[in-house]
């Protein structure tokens, strides 16, 4: 449905994981958590499935949100997914100059371009580390990544808001941020002015079909991303959804799966690399961004073996030899370790 | 959470029909049909949050709309709802001269604004009904409903089209077209170049919670309105509501509703006439609009007595005499005959 977003330069800002998905191919390209959304949660949904015929009322999942993070409601804006957020915000803010910190999620740029900006990109490169230095003086929007996808790479929470000053956006996107246990480099809670976080329900509690998501910032930017925001525009179970994502037994199993997940991620990434499959260092997400020349024959012969993975190139900064690959657990990724060496031996 | 609409003439164009519901208050102020959604439907939405990890995928929903309406897929873009649509409408469309008949839903005049642009209002006067003479002839942007929502008026699409030429988008709302038997006036099949419809499944299906609705336009101004959307903007189970509600028993069973609330509407409108509460003539939507004087203390006092009914004062064209009442079943109207008998005895 979405228009193609092929940019001059041939990167396709419109491709994402969901496009690598076939019938029957085991999913290493999305990343969404296994086994979601759990029983409790789908029955807490379905039970809000009732009520369908009434308008959504945002109050009491606006106001979890809040509690969650210990911000004031008015901080606080519900969005039919981080998708949504960036669309608002490309309306909402007028940016002079704008800045996307590269390889990462390629909606926010597809965003802003749609909205008619001007986008500059900075590309990080080696070890996909993040230097505030690099961002020019004068850029009044930087929109980044944390955890970043693809390259899974978790940047201190001081390199961020080392970027903020006055007449400056800043978004962090933290999509991913409850795969790291604790949060500790998270800027949800810190109501640092100019910072603006985005995060999303989609992954860790697999509610990608249902849109939930919500933006964290000042209430100023808020209301202004109220005003670009169509009337109800998040459902009444993506309601239920957000609401019941933010109670004490549910962020206490996002953190015990996110400790799970980083065994697991560091085990598969030893494994790919023992394979030729060099993973970005310091992986805190919930896959990996590997490097390997030939990725996209690969790629291509996974698909044929029945393993589905995400292409790299089709990231700036990355290219033909990256790949994407989700960690799902252990059985799953034995397989696809067993596929890559019946393809490489 | 949508932030204040009000205008310097001090109409609150935020103001809707929900917002007049109370714990307990008969439901007289929200136009969606009584009893739904239906089972059948809602255990189809239900079977659709089996799969709500996986990202939402349009394609099928999107055939379906464009089998029912004769139309083709490339003329179809499926939206969170008809606010959505306005709201895309606003972005996508540059108008030089907007103009927006009145009385009607006060969201496509709020949504041009909040992106930026001037409109203006062409008021309706007597009877409601539209003359397409009276619309500017350098208008490139007229937006209508049919039928219209407050009014409950039918224009005739011979009217409708009249207003197309070359230059000028005419944006038909007919998210209440379904209350209409056999639907003679929709321009939905039509594709009148230059024309735009709307569709909803909020008020025949019962899904206001959900958010599904639908565009039917040319493919150019498709795509610039898929450009401004978000990606996957349409949930997993509203895409599941919009196929099933395309299916032939699905549009029998509106059908025959619509043929039912004929009769029932006409009835309550005599015997709101004759209770010195005046409908509209020609009313064809699920709901009346009736003047009376001293329309907002009724109001309260039906409230008191444990009836909403939406104010008429928030609709440009109307004013503090007229109320929107529903078309419920016989019974729940029956109830509301007996109150205002006792209220104005």
């Amino acid at each position: 449905m979405r228009a193609d977003r092929r940019l001059d330069d041939g990167i396709d800002l419109g491709h994402h994981g969901d496009r690598e998905l076939g019938d029957g191919l085991a999913d290493f390209a999305v990343n969404v958590r296994p086994g979601t959304p759990p029983a409790w949660l789908a029955e807490h949904i379905a039970a809000a499935m009732a009520n369908l015929a009434a308008y959504p009322d945002p109050g009491r999942a606006r106001r979890a949100v809040a509690r969650r993070h210990g911000r004031r409601t008015e901080e606080v804006l519900l969005t039919a997914g981080a998708a949504e957020a960036f669309v608002l915000l490309a309306r909402a803010v007028r940016p002079r100059r704008a800045v996307v910190v590269h390889p990462q999620f390629t909606e926010p740029e597809a965003a802003l371009r749609a909205a008619g900006h001007r986008v500059e990109r900075l590309l990080l490169e080696g070890d996909f580390t993040f230097d505030p230095a690099r961002v020019p003086a004068d850029a009044d929007l930087v929109v980044i990544g944390n955890p970043t996808n693809p390259t899974s790479v978790l940047h201190p929470a001081a390199a961020l808001t080392a970027l903020a000053r006055p007449g400056r956006t800043v978004v962090v996107d933290e999509a991913f941020m409850d795969c790291v246990p604790g949060e500790p480099e998270s800027l949800a809670g810190a109501a640092v002015p100019g910072v603006v976080v985005l995060r999303s329900l989609t992954k860790t509690w697999g509610l990608a079909g249902l849109r939930a998501g919500y933006v964290l910032a000042e209430p100023p930017l808020i209301d202004a991303l109220a005003r670009a925001q169509p009337l109800w525009a998040v459902s009444t179970p993506a309601l239920a959804a957000i609401e019941a994502c933010c109670r004490p037994h549910a962020l206490a199993e996002a953190e015990e799966w996110a400790r799970r997940l980083a065994v697991e991620r560091d085990r598969l990434a030893g494994e790919l690399a023992r394979r030729g499959l060099t993973p970005v260092p310091g992986a805190r997400a919930s896959f990996l961004c590997v490097h390997t020349p030939g990725a996209m024959e690969l790629r291509e012969r996974l698909r044929r073996r029945g393993f589905a993975v995400r292409r790299g190139d089709t990231f700036p900064g990355l290219g033909p030899d990256w790949l994407r690959i989700a960690v799902r657990d252990r059985a799953a990724d034995d397989a696809l370790l067993k596929a890559l060496d019946d393809l490489l031996s």
